[in-house]
Order: C-alpha cells, then structure tokens, then sequence
C-alpha cells in the first residue's frame, strides 16, 4: 500500500507543476506576489481531498488535478487576505505577502488568486470532462468560497461575542476551515461524476476531519514547535483569537486567571513572561484534553462514516482514512 | 424608440432584484457591507452593455440578467477593494464601505461578492441556458477578474515607473476599466450563443468605449461637479494618481510648474488652494482638450466597428450606439 504522505507529495508536485503553467502573466510583481506561499511549501492537504474524492468516486487522478490546482489555489488567496487582517509576519518560514509586497498589493494578489483558482478549475474543459460537471464543480467552488468569507467575518465577529460558547466556535470553524475540506470532496466527486449520495457522504466526511484539523490548529498554536509550524507561537494569544482552548478556559477558570487572561489576549505588546502565563493558565484549566478529546470525536466520526462508504479503489480508500487520521494527529 | 437611459434604469432594476434575490446570508454584517454600494445606486452601464449584447446576437433578455448581474457585482468587489487602496472615503454618496465597516471585514465584503459574482451567472443555468454556454461565460468572466486585477496592480506601480507615457496609460485603463465593459459584451454574447466573430466583435467595440470612459472618468474627476459625481473633486490629484491629463501636463509644461505640480500630487494634506493651482497648471497645458480628443478618438472607433456590425434587433443595436455615446459625453 502506498504510504499517503509519499503520494500527498506525489499529488503536490504535479498540482504545483499545473498551477505554475496556469498562474503567470504581467506585471511580474503582482504574480510574484500571488505566488509567494505556493514557493513557500505547503502541506497540500486539500488537492489530496480532491484526487482522493475522485479515486474513490471511480474517477481517475488526471480529471481531478485541475479541481485540486483550484482549491490550493482558492485556500491559498484565503491566507494571503487573513494574513492582512490578523497582521501576521511570518507563514510557511517565510515573511507574509502584505509584510513584503504592501497591503495594498496583497489585497490585489488574493484576488487574482481568487480568479485564477477558477482558471486552473475550468482546465478541466481541455482535459475532456463535460461541461456539465464543469459548471457543478464551479457552483461548488463558489459556495466553497462564500462559506469561507462567511467564516472569516464570524472569526472576526467572535472576539465581541459576549457568550462565545463552544457552538458559535464550532459554526464559525465549520465555515471558515472544514467547508474548503468539504467542498474539495466534493469537487473531486463531481469531477468524477460521482452519484449525488456519494459526493454529500464524501462532503460530511470532509466537514467533520476539517473541524477535528481546525482544532488542532488552535492546539499546536500553543503547544506546537515554532520551527516546524513556520509561524511564531502564541501568535493566537497576541492576536486575541477565540481558539476552542481559550473559549474553554475561560469557562472553567476563577475570575482572578481570567482576569489575567483576558489582560494578555489580544495585546499586541504583550511579554513573553506574560504570554507564557497566559498559556499556563489555559493549559492548567484541561482545556487541552478537552480539545484533543473534541478532536477526536470528529475524526472518529468522519472515520465511522468513511466506513460505511465502499469503493472499488481500496488503496484510494485507505489513504482517505490514513489523511484523516493525520489531520488530527499532525505535529505540523 | 426606446430611450436607452430609460431602458438603462429598467435593466438596473430588474438586476437589483436578482442580485437581493442571490446575496443572502449570515452573519448580517458581511452582507450589508458587501450590498452597501448596491444599495446606494450606480448607473448599472456594465449590466445593459450584457443585456444589449445578448439582444444584438439574438438573445433575449431574460437570459442575460444573471450574466448582467454578475458583471454589476463583480465591479462593485473591486470598487470595494479599490477604496481601501486609494483611501477613498465617499462613493456614490455615502461613505465608503471600510469607513463604516473597517479595512478587515471591507476585504471580506469584497471577497464575497467576488464569489457571488459567480454565484450570480450561475443561476442562468436554471433558466435554461446549456451547460457549454455557462462554462465559457464563467471562462469569460474569470478573464475578466484577471484582467482587472492586473490593471488595478499597473494603476498602483503607475507613479514609480519614470516615463509614464500615454502606451502605459492606455494599458493600465484597457485592463483596469476597459476589459469588464469588453467581457460584459462577451458574456452577453455567450449566453446568447453568438459566433465567435460577433461575440469578439462586440469585445473590441466595448474595449474601445472602456477606454474612452476611464478617460471622461479622469476629465471629471478634475473638472466634475462634486455634488452629481458622489464624491470629492480633485481626489485623484490628492492620491497622486497618474490620470490622462496630469500625464500629458507633465509632459508639457516647463520644470517651474512641473515642480509645483509635482509637488501638490499625492499630497494627502494638500490645501483647497494648492489643488486649485495644480488643477490650473493642468488645465492650461492643454491636457483637457488633448484628453477629449482621445477619448473621442476611441469612442469613434468603437461606433465605426459598431456600424460594421448587423442585427435584427435594431432598438438594441441603437440603444448599444447611444450607449457608447453617453460613455464620453456623461457628466456624472
């Protein structure tokens, strides 16, 4: 059986390769720009959701890589956009668009990625695949996008929430994470001309491993390495983010730790003394079992769903449960 | 027959429907950033160029409504995201939509109604139109986004390049502004099912018209009314941007008056009195006129390529002839 991470980076390298052929064009600085993070590496976590999806679907990988280009793409001017708005400096070990180019020409740059992800999709036209799906995919692509938009603003809305309970956490994640999962399912699905049972189990399933992986996002940005995640920890902290351990904590700590915690969060200026505080406090509430106990509730289910699917692509299909049990587990 | 202002207002209407009708949803806040312009009016010329090329290619109107749409929404993403670039504090009135929302969620807003620029064409697909038309229409107006991004990022390098001549000018206009005029014929086009030579035909004329409409743009962003444009006079010269006539003024005066000129542009704290006397040096080089007469001379080309054109529909084609017209002669 192929191990799924050597064939992640199998499926990488050849979205890589296509991307590169469709995104170029003039003024150079504005392509350098929008291409910045696709150089800068990446986990290609979603192309593999789409190849995989279509596999599963009966469909080979050739049809799906133009639908995987897409959502790398689609994710990738999503990031470029959040950088802007959560200020960060640094993303994949490498200093972020609006740090290097400019806010103004990084807003410029996820645009155009934003078009070009439907430009890479629309390549499937030359590859055979009927237009029928052709336009499918790009309702799905679309929907992909204005549910992530509708995730960003409740992320950002969040913070004023006076009850930021565990639900409006697991709505906004849903919308601003695990619905580009989802759709990525289903893009493959489709482009594989999947029954419409199949793409909607492919797409819950997504849902649910793309909630599990937001949750251990907010894990590793207080526990994780900063080397090998590529950003600096305690960025969250800094920026004030709502993270399911911060909500959790707040919830279930005295008011003298919450005082104190709610002093460092969101303070730009904050120490490292005092950052390390703050994640003490988190820490020692449980909210991290909490988190990784949530974590895994999700993935068990995108797991027990998974299994009730058949396929005739065995090695697609283990792959698809080998991903995601590493999109809970993941150290990076 | 049908005076094309009036028809203008009919189409903007039935189009301001549609659009509510499609941009729905939650959380309420990103979707009354991202309508706030919609709401606040706009000539809607780019929906009636869609509109009147799908009747000049035999199509009716009906089918042309979410191609006309799109087209409106996908202009007012980049009049969202373009004012936060300039700095821009009044649109069409009101204030714009960072002022009252914030540059973060006014990026979001912006990205949305990208999306939902697709969102809109695709619903053609449930009044009929083929699946092979809805793909090269989406092909047309992911060309179109491109396109425009890259001249939103040529207007922004515009300042620094040091021979900012007339050929750099008229290619930053043909993709900034231009292009979504020339792709909205071709939409029309499109879901109309033209042949390929009008469909490109009707392309050219527009590209032509686009360019002498950034160009009467330009003229009255120096000597409009203030009050009938929605927004300040003389903003362009605050943000130093380097319009038609200040081009040609700086090409054409002596080195005292260049270093006047040079520098009130771009001087965000300019007083009324040092605009007026830049707006003077301008103005006395002879940049208006010059400025006319290209505009003229483009709007002339795109009515000589018109009248190469046939169509049964003759209240289409001559409404598209008066529209073309009021493109250079509109005084708001």
């Amino acid at each position: 059986m192929l191990d799924f991470i050597a064939y992640a980076e199998e499926i990488g390298k050849r979205v890589e390769k296509f991307i590169y052929d469709v995104i170029k064009g003039e003024p150079q600085r504005i392509y350098e720009a929008s291409l910045h993070y696709i150089k800068a590496g990446g986990k290609r976590l979603r192309p593999l959701v789409v190849v995989l999806a279509s596999r599963i679907a009966g469909g080979d990988e050739e049809i799906a890589i133009p639908g995987a280009a897409a959502v790398e793409v689609l994710h990738t001017f999503t990031l470029v956009h959040d950088d802007i708005i959560d200020k960060d400096e640094l993303r994949r070990g490498v200093p972020t668009v609006h740090k290097l180019w400019g806010v103004d020409m990084a807003i410029i740059a996820g645009d155009i990625l934003f078009a070009y992800a439907y430009k890479c999709l629309l390549k499937a036209l030359q590859l055979g695949v009927p237009s029928d799906r052709i336009a499918k995919s790009v309702e799905a692509l679309t929907e992909a996008a204005i549910t992530v938009a509708e995730g960003q603003a409740l992320d950002m809305m969040l913070p004023e929430m006076k009850e930021s309970g565990i639900e409006n956490y697991i709505d906004m994640v849903s919308k601003k994470t695990a619905a580009l999962f989802a759709y990525s399912a289903k893009i493959g699905s489709i482009l594989a001309n999947a029954p419409e049972e199949l793409s909607s189990n492919l797409f819950n399933i997504m849902m649910n491993a793309g909630i599990a992986f937001q949750i251990r996002d907010d894990i590793l940005g207080l526990v994780g390495d900063e080397k090998v995640l590529g950003k600096p920890v305690y960025s969250d902290l800094r920026e004030g983010k709502m993270t399911i351990l911060v909500i959790y904590a707040l919830k279930n700590i005295d008011s003298e730790k919450k005082i104190k915690l709610l002093n460092t969060l969101g303070n730009r200026k904050a120490r490292i003394e005092e950052l390390k505080e703050a994640a003490k406090i988190i820490l020692e509430s449980g909210a991290l079992e909490y988190s990784e106990s949530l974590a895994d509730m999700y993935a068990n289910k995108a797991i027990e769903l998974l299994n009730e699917l058949k396929s005739a692509d065995i090695e697609a299909f283990n792959m698809f449960k080998e991903l995601i049990k590493f999109m809970i587990k993941r150290r990076y």
